[in-house]
Order: structure tokens, then C-alpha cells, then sequence
């Protein structure tokens, strides 16, 4: 190995606005909102931030139950509206740290639903952000993860379709075309968060050269899941880790370009770990 | 050959709701509108029936000059509105034989303009019915008749679909797919009509399973010219005659089933036609 090896950062990874925002908010909280502050939820996909945001005092409330006192944070995914008023209804200082762009898919379906479409929710079934956009919809509407489920669906002659901001644009097309075939009037509002398109096309670009792909992130996270599968289709040697520590030296062997990508709930601080760690383990004269 | 020959006419085949009302308007017009009635352009793509209306007294006039007194008939493809309007200024009397459903297209494209999309039409450049929907859009409205024509078009955030009548859903899935991909919204009304759709399934399931094709319609016919297209993906030996004088013995050579369909500009007795035709040069023992 040694001088040869080069370590390479997709041009677009690691945390979002979104995330950023809701980690800030956190911080906020956890310094001057009514005690005790608490998660309604993981704040996001990231195991490792959960913990880090409970050693500054912010913790994890499973349910409202579990939060009856203080302050109550709604993390970026969102949630459906009843929870808020019942926070609310509670008592609880509410701070509502949702993703902006997933409130713009919230209004996207509440239009849609308003204009008399069926609405179809492109995501994954029981994601929380999926969950929240449901909540905003009404008792037609219905979630779709690939064109197999529509076989399932009784579709109505006009149909609103709206995305999770973390999906595929290449699942979102597939789905629409098969729609297009199927009903009279297809509204798409296309709420895929740019941010997730950056991080999909600089992985599939980085994929394409590299030897082996190193993504970093939640094994829970729906977009760092996606970007290892973006990766794996494109580069054999792809690796979806958490922490800097699961490295394994042998994974490396006689590679020459190391990819290194992370999604949109992985802070830098992680990024940075294990582009340290990789060096360490190949001797990469430098990581650019 | 002989006995084991089989004509099969596809199970939707010939002339549709549209082309009957007009030429049941252009034969009241010639017996009761004032003269003399002129069509505005051909009536329908398909010149044998052009040729039929001439003898019952219905001629043509390329543009309004040529039908300065009488009557002048609007064809199936409909027109764009100013044209109703000048040939009501000049004092003829005008038969409005634009089809219902290429009227549903018209309405469409004006709902989505008044909507703000900038509007697509999904069809042949050129085409009378493109320019007559063309007509009800306003100067953003770009005509694409495949993916490739997106390139140079620059796409606003809101778009708006509309689609000529006779295009093929596999083209339109094919636009919009790409397009769910370039734009933030995606309104598609899809406009093909049922007829369209009804025939290229019916062409495509007997073109499956016969070993010569024969398409009958006007060859200036953009939907006989894609039921053609169709059947030839699918049986190599497909023959578009607009006549049956034009049949030859040597295409049926050691067919079994022949298979026979029609665009929606072809009256019935065209397709009796080709099939009496047929029988006598192959000597199938009977159609069905």
C-alpha cells in the first residue's frame, strides 16, 4: 500500500440543513429550555449523536408518556399534527425542529389532498418522516416504496403523488411512469431534498472510480442506507459503517482509491474519524 | 396455403367515436348546410375518405381563402381558436366536427396555462391536432415528441402535460419519467384517448401471435403509422397499405394467421376490403 493509496470524500456527504438546524435547536434547548429536554424520538437517524445529545443533557423520550414534564423537541422527520397539540394539551414547551423541506412536503400533500387527489406517498413504509406526511394526508392515501405496490391499490382516476425528501429520483420516476399508464391525471410534486440529490449523484460519481466505498452513518438511517446501495451497484467493495472503530485493514487490500461518503445525519466529527482511521490502517499519503 | 390460413381482425380495430361523428357531420352538412362545405384541411388522415367526401359534395379548402362562401367544416383534429373565429367573421357557417376528446385536450392545456405551468405536449410537431392544442397554450408551451427533445428546452419549476390523443403510453411514461427528474412539479393529464389505447393493446396482442401484419389507413395517419410502428417491434413481416388494391400474394407465403388492424381514420369497409382481399390471394378459409 502506502503513498498510492488516496483517500476521497464524495464532493457532496455528511449532515444536511435540516440536521444541522435540529442540532442546533438541541444545543439551544439543552441550555435554556424548561428542564427536562427531551427527543420525541431520535432527533435522527444517528445512534451515535443520541448518545452525544444525552451526555449534554437532551434526552430520549419514546412517547409522550415518556416526556411529562419540561420541554419537548420534534425532530426533523416531523411528526403528524395530533402529537404537537398533545404536547401542547400537556404542557410541554414544544420545540419543533422539523426539517423545513420535510414541512414543504407536508404542505404538498395537504394541497393535494385539499384539490380533491388521491394522494400516494413515495417512501418507505413506517419511516417516521413517511408516518408524519401520512398525517398530514387523509384516509386515501396510501404509501408506495416501488411500482410492485401499486398492484395493491385501488387507484382513483386523479392521483397527487409526493416523495420522502430521502428517496431515489430513479424509484420516484419508475413509479410516476407506471402511474402515468394507470389514472387519467398525475399531479407529482417532487419533494426529494437537493441535498439528497447531491449526496446520491457525488456517491454514484465517487462509486464509479473508487475501489472500495466507505459510507458512514446510522444503520437506521433511510438515506445512508440508499447511499450505500447506490454505492454497492457501482463499486463491489462498498462498506456501511457507523463508527471509525468497525474499519478493518483487510477490507482495503490493494486498493487505490478509498471513497469515502456519509448521509445527511452524519456529522463531520464522524466524516473525520474515520478518514483518520483509514490512513492509519493503509498509510494513504493524504485524504483530499 | 388454403384451408389452414386465418385472418384475425384485431379485437379494437378501425374507425373510432370521433372520426364517425365527423363524418356523419360532413354527410348532414352536405345534405343540409349552406353551400358550398368545404372541410378545413383534409377531415381525417386518410385519403380514400377525403376522395368519397368529394363525391357527396364535400370539398376541400387548404385555408379559409379557399373557402370564402357556404360552409366549412372544423376536421376531427380540431383548429386553433382564431381560425373559428375568422371563419366566423367572414360569414360562413361553421361545423364544428373537432373531436370530443381532442376538445378534453384543448380544455386541459387552458387549465393548466391558467394554472401557471409552463405546458408540454406530448405529440408529433406539426401534426394538426399539436397545433390546434398549441393554440390553447400560451407562448411557453414546447411540443416533445421524445425524451431527447427535452434537451433543449429550459424547463421551468412548474410543468404541465398534456398529450395528443393518438401518442402511445409508453412514450408519454417515457417524457415523464424524465421530466419528474428536471422539475419540481410534474401535472400530467393524460389525454390519450381510450380508442388509442384500446387498438395499439389489440395491434400489439395479435401482432404477437401473427405471422403477417397488414395495417390498413392513411399513411399521412400519425395513429395507423404508430399501430405499424408497434406491430412491426412485434412481428417482422407488417405491411400499412392504405388500400387493399395494394395487397401482394408473395407477403402471405406460408403464413398461418394473418392479422389485420386499422387506425381510427379507417372506415369498416376499408378493412372488409383488405380481407376479402386477402382471402382471395391466400385462399383463407374463412376470417373472423
Amino acid at each position: 500500500m502506502g503513498s498510492q493509496v488516496t483517500i476521497e470524500v464524495a464532493a457532496h456527504a455528511g449532515v444536511c440543513y435540516g440536521v444541522e438546524r435540529a442540532l442546533s435547536m438541541a444545543a439551544d434547548a439543552a441550555a435554556s429550555a424548561p428542564a427536562p429536554v427531551h427527543t420525541l424520538g431520535p432527533l435522527i437517524h444517528n445512534p451515535l449523536v443520541v448518545r452525544e445529545l444525552a451526555e449534554t443533557g437532551v434526552g430520549l423520550a419514546d412517547t409522550l408518556d415518556d416526556a411529562n414534564a419540561g420541554s419537548v423537541i420534534i425532530r426533523a422527520h416531523g411528526v403528524v399534527p395530533s402529537v404537537i397539540e398533545a404536547a401542547r394539551e400537556r404542557g410541554l414547551a414544544v420545540i419543533d425542529a422539523t426539517c423545513p423541506y420535510v414541512k414543504r412536503v407536508h404542505h404538498a400533500a395537504e394541497r393535494l389532498v385539499a384539490e380533491g387527489y388521491q394522494l400516494i406517498v413515495v417512501g418507505e413504509s413506517g419511516h417516521p418522516e413517511v408516518e408524519g406526511i401520512m398525517g398530514h394526508a387523509d384516509g386515501r392515501a396510501r404509501v408506495v416504496s416501488d411500482t410492485s405496490d401499486l398492484e395493491g391499490i385501488e387507484l382513483e382516476r386523479r392521483v397527487g403523488v409526493v416523495v420522502q425528501t430521502t428517496q431515489t429520483q430513479d424509484n420516484l420516476s419508475r413509479i410516476v411512469s407506471e402511474l402515468t399508464r394507470r389514472v387519467d391525471e398525475v399531479h407529482v410534486v417532487n419533494t426529494i431534498c437537493s441535498a439528497t440529490q447531491e449526496r446520491q449523484q457525488a456517491a454514484a460519481e465517487l462509486a464509479d472510480r473508487a475501489d472500495v466505498m466507505v459510507i458512514v452513518g446510522g444503520k437506521n438511517s433511510g438515506n445512508t442506507r440508499r447511499l450505500a446501495q447506490i454505492c454497492s451497484e457501482r463499486c463491489e467493495r462498498t462498506r456501511h459503517i457507523e463508527d471509525a472503530s468497525e474499519l478493518d485493514a483487510a477490507w482495503f487490500e490493494d486498493a487505490r482509491l478509498i471513497g469515502v461518503t456519509a448521509g445527511a445525519s452524519t456529522p463531520s466529527a464522524h466524516i473525520d474519524r474515520a478518514c483518520t482511521r483509514i490512513q492509519e490502517l493503509t498509510g494513504a499519503a493524504h485524504a483530499r
